[in-house]
């Protein structure tokens, strides 16, 4: 179905209104986590390892807790007997881990202590009162060298089920998927590029640092203000930490200055909770910045090989990868993400794919958008590119043969739905910047991209007002702008105006529970509850006006935000504006709400292509993006400024992973650049415009259409713009980021 | 029903654990209306009136707004234009004309003008700066004299449809019931006794004063913190008279520090409101205790005659009572209410009941605990008394013989259905107290009292969480223990331990609407939502362990909390605790919550028989309660701690109305005890142990038999202990307060 059919569809959903929240953000109204105060507060900090691997032989609390500002300290003690369990099964215990070391501080940064004091100065001043002593251990911050036979153990029995036997026990989790006979295909090939692969750590650098305001009473209750993607994953688990029951606990989301998947899970929160509760005081903690690049969640770094063979046709007749992550003292699962995204946008007759979660002595991995894609097709993109140019042939159209289409036996299993990687690709092709001349020193390049977007547990409520206006309650924290799309959904289906809609994003003790907004999840899955929440509360509006009008509830249809009289009545009563219902419901019946609770199923995954030029100074090494175009499925753009901007973000970050973010440790295994001096995130000066172009193609999935666009938009660029540098420089650039030390290195080594 | 054969049924309803809030209370940890601070936040202050009528020629507010510290001013043009409507209808405009005074201030400490500064104390000291011009006109705070045809009216066109022509325009409202004869009843009577009657306006003297912080936006967006028994109202209110839409204001009700009936509407948060927009920044304002006093909601002052025919044998064959409100310059309808329930304890033939509302120059009228009740009851009740005294009848048996009981028509219309007046007359009969021999100079009183109770729009929704624990979502202000009762109903219904439910009251923007924690609806009417909103979670418990079963769920009944086969597959599967069920929710299909949104109409009525021993000191008047019994039906008692509590609560509040508390007047129409030290409201050296007993008579309107109980315990009092009064000290007293000048003056004029 081409787009501009469908648009006639709706009557708000595609349109552009300003966002609700967008006055106040400009006038600083809105809350933010540091935003909260509370009468009585104390002010936390956190004592942290300064070593990258060591016993903790004894803490000593005793001077700090004689400071007469310091009104509780707290150690591991504090916490509740968090029982262990093996990989991701022991999620609890591993969150309680990072969040407070036990027997052992495991990476540079690692809380050992904390205190609450009358100031936030105090508190930091009686850290240092705190005497920890410590047995150094060796130490490991590379995924090669920590799955070598001789690396230190980071955690005894950390291995999930996953995890074949006789691996370094660094190794918690082990992926192995594919389809065919990859030696059989690579036989059939007319050329086989194999090369290997690394990328760095990356932080995602939102602006606004954790920030928490806990008070938690001996009473076992208690609440929590926070920054989060997620309050009732924040919920259940400090529950579980301070051992509390889950509905005792009262979280609240604040404002939310970015998370990219770094804010899915709790730091400083249970430590808030356990001050608190100790010292009966609301307590309050701020991250600093180095706080927040050495102890919250980076990506994973990844060393990976990639082997793809192809016929002269451009048909790729196999492709195999082993993919292998780093994800810190507590890895999430990137590894099974890296390993089934890499191959996900091609329809392969023989494929395989490895992937490895492996511990070192660093912060835990942690999702940044689309977690794991990007590194892989990092690697991917770069043999098939080098492919094209040893081949002769059109990056694009190779792309287009082997392109996945709805049918196609995923790499990683299931057979896909409707999709619109080809429509990607051709709207590629026939885009202008895909054929405009390039400059001597400037290369360009392209890359594909694959997420699987996500359900996750939702619910929505919406009740009405007398007046007519509604209010709609999602559980997502809005990272991109989703209450502007839940407004616009809503409007659709009730037929008032998007203006009349409040979008609240309730707390934990006031909506059935909600999954974190991640996974691109939100537009989709909190979106579809909504459109069913609304149509919950229109078969109530129209069992009013059939009451009203004395005619069955089946004669009475729905439109443009009127009960209509339909069938055998139609025409018998005028349209009764949903106003003029709800302004008597108390008498009729009561007042109105739709719910809607459930784990939608039918997230639609999405691809998307980037087209890059760059141009590299030989001089200085320094890369220069001219000229970005993103194009990527949306399934359908309920607000077309904000998947817009959802794009532009995806690649903005992309730029900054491929050309100069990642994190640097020392021989000691401490992190040397933990402030944005050092840690050189893109401004805008680095960055080009980024063109969009938004393909629809319907997920069948969602009422409106609707695929996730939060995370695919962060796959593509490390490959494209890698292709876009190796064209340029002449060189093909293996390593990320791509960092004028490193270009000018590789240019070294290609001349020499 | 026996009520010990009841209880039986039930395991935790009825029984007394902790109070969820406790711990909150005692440690300060709950916020009330003042405990709430934003970011930027300016102080408001409010310029009153120190006129009880005066035009307003002009307000300067130019220095004011010159004050460096001041960032705004509001006066009247600073509201919406709300439409002016006559009566009741006209309900905005009459909250908006007290709120900010229009042409004319109405009573002493009418709001005026508003500033908002960036202290309290410099908001209060621009107050001096604004210059207002007043043109005094007469003015009257007197019923009898606001109703004399020369005297001032207060509001042209105030009055509502139900004034006969004629009247005078300070009365707004007139009602007027009854059935039979009365003339005719008057004839077959051996004893009629006529008198006249007359109360002071008293305070609820809730302990904490108004307060709210608000924030509104350009955008016409705001949030709302208040102290309030009904954050709904205070959302569509605020919205009105600021014009914005009802959804676009967010209202969270703060822990409230009593109420009464007096926040049941709003005072100090539209101008907070005003003035943030003005400013755009957030305000908070808090009453002083005299503007507590002088410019909120306190009861009606009234003046009644009444007029009983008893024949010998005590049967009451006619009664009717003429019933004059004042109500400030805004009542509400309490003339209605004071008719209706005056002589609803009876089983009547012949009884005509005439109610007015009258305007003065006084602060608006407001609710307190039964509203219009306990004055009827102090005349017509006296009137009883003082015919069983002449006819040589027990009180109590009097009552019985008159009692109203199922299928009675009652006096202001409706047949009753089942109802517990005659188990609290036997229950008093049976009662030590009422036996017990009195000391000189001691006299005992009893009286009867009524209250309607009230259903109201009602919203709860209840989610369970992963770990089994429930979170319960209630839009009514928890103004008497309602957490823990509701708490217990709904552990009741999910069979879990009251421990594992937290209740939170939900704010405006996360659940449907909520009438006011008023009418001694909540445990009635919420405590219905939260049955149903339960039963509507068990069932989808019971589908979730029908899946898992994989047999019908007709076949599955909800025990103990637990699912358990029944019917043909009974025994086939262990009982499957909700724990078990919960803990995969996500994966079987989603969150499990359940909702309920009505009006219940099944609010059943309530009655109460108080005892009342006094002794009185001839030489200073001073009137001592030695002895105090309170008997009331509570339907079913949820909490019976929090029941007795209510019913102390009551009889302390009624003691200090009979006895002390009064709105003194000056001569100049300005209110002359504005402050605790001279507004007495009983202290606890003030008051005897309150004795409660529990009478259960099941509301067939409500699953567990509940009725109301927080307002009935006001009626009986004023009468009960005027009776007690009159034995005690010789002398029938006719006049509230019955402070010991007035006693006094009664005993000389006895003696004279």
């Amino acid at each position: 179905m081409a787009l501009d059919d469908r648009k006639s569809e709706f009557t708000f959903v595609g349109t552009r209104p300003d966002r609700p929240d967008g006055l106040d953000k400009v006038t600083g109204r809105a809350k933010f986590g540091a935003d909260m105060s509370a009468p009585g507060m104390l002010h936390g900090a956190i004592l942290r390892s300064p070593h990258a691997h060591a016993r903790i032989v004894k803490i000593d609390t005793s001077k700090a807790e004689a400071h007469k500002d310091v009104k509780a300290v707290v150690t591991r003690a504090d916490f509740a007997d968090v029982p262990f369990k093996p990989g991701l099964e022991g999620e609890f215990w591993n969150v309680l881990e990072n969040v407070m070391a036990g027997e052992k501080a495991l990476y540079d940064g690692h809380a050992v202590a904390a205190v609450a004091a009358s100031s936030a100065l105090a508190a930091r001043d009686a850290l240092k009162l705190i005497e920890v002593e410590y047995e150094v251990l060796p130490h490991v911050t590379d995924v090669d060298k920590a799955m070598a036979p001789d690396a230190p153990v980071i955690r005894e029995g950390a291995a999930d089920y996953s995890v074949p036997e006789g691996m370094h026990p660094n190794v918690v989790r082990y992926h192995e998927s594919g389809h065919g006979d990859v030696e059989a295909g690579f036989a059939e090939a007319d050329l086989i590029i194999e090369d290997s692969f690394v990328t760095e750590a990356t932080h995602q650098g939102y602006i606004e640092p954790h920030a928490c305001l806990g008070m938690l009473g001996n009473d076992g209750k208690g609440e929590l203000w926070c920054t989060t993607q997620g309050h009732w994953i924040a919920q259940k688990t400090c529950a579980a930490l301070l051992g509390i029951e889950t509905s005792q606990l009262r979280v609240t989301a604040s404002e939310i200055g970015g998370g990219f998947g770094g804010k899915t899970t709790v730091f400083i929160e249970p430590v808030a909770l356990a001050l608190s509760r100790k010292a009966n005081r609301p307590v309050k903690i701020v991250m600093t910045r180095s706080e927040v690049f050495r102890a919250t969640g980076p990506t994973a770094s990844a060393s990976m090989d990639v082997k793809i063979g192809m016929k002269k046709d451009g048909t790729i007749s196999a492709a195999q990868g082993v993919f292998r992550l780093q994800g810190g003292a507590f890895p999430g699962a990137p590894g099974d993400m890296t390993a089934m995204c890499a191959f996900a946008p091609y329809n392969l007759t023989n494929v395989k794919q490895i992937g490895y979660d492996v511990m070192s002595n660093r912060p835990k991995q942690a999702a940044y958008r689309a977690p794991g894609a990007p590194m892989g097709a990092f690697a991917v993109e770069s043999v098939i590119d080098e492919l094209c140019k040893k081949l002769g042939l059109d990056p694009v159209d190779v792309r287009l043969k082997n392109a996945a289409h709805e049918g196609t036996k995923a790499s990683y299993g299931p057979r896909y739905e409707r999709i619109g990687l080809v429509e990607t690709l051709e709207a590629a092709k026939a885009h202008p910047h895909y054929t405009a001349p390039l400059k001597p020193g400037q290369g360009r390049g392209i890359s594909c991209g694959f997420w699987f977007n996500h359900g996750g547990e939702t619910s929505v409520s919406l009740a009405l007002s007398e007046d007519g206006s509604a209010q709609l309650m999602v559980g997502t924290p809005d990272i991109g702008g989703s209450r502007a799309s839940m407004a616009l959904m809503a409007a659709e289906v009730l037929g008032i105006p998007y203006e009349n809609i409040r979008v609240t994003i309730a707390d934990t003790a006031t909506l059935g529970y909600n999954d974190v907004s991640h996974g691109s999840r939100v537009t989709y899955a909190s979106g579809l509850a909504t459109i069913k929440a609304a149509k919950h509360a229109v078969e109530k509006l129209c069992e009013r006006a059939a009451a009203k009008w004395d005619i069955p509830v089946e004669a009475v249809k729905w439109e443009n935000g009127c009960a209509v009289p339909s069938g055998p009545n139609a025409g018998d009563f005028d349209p009764m504006p949903l106003a003029d219902i709800t302004a008597d419901m108390g008498r009729t019946g009561g007042p109105i709400s739709g719910h809607f609770e459930a784990t939608p199923e039918g997230a639609g995954v999405s691809f998307g292509t980037h087209i890059v030029d760059a141009e590299v100074d030989p001089e200085t090494g320094k890369t220069s993006i001219t000229r970005y175009t993103v194009i990527q499925d949306a399934g359908k753009a309920i607000h077309p400024t904000y998947v817009e901007g959802q794009f532009q973000g995806g690649a903005a970050q992309g730029i900054g992973w491929a050309l100069n973010e990642e994190y640097i440790y020392g021989e000691d295994g401490r992190l040397q650049n933990s402030i944005f001096l050092d840690y050189r995130i893109p401004v805008a000066s680095d960055l080009p415009m980024i063109d969009t172009v938004i393909v629809e193609v319907p997920n069948p999935g969602h009422p409106f259409g609707v695929r996730g666009v939060g995370e695919t938009g962060i796959v593509p660029p490390l490959a494209a713009i890698a292709n876009a540098v190796s064209n340029a420089a002449g060189v093909r650039m293996k390593q990320l980021p791509m960092s004028p030390p490193r270009i000018l290195a590789a240019l070294k080594d290609n001349n020499g």
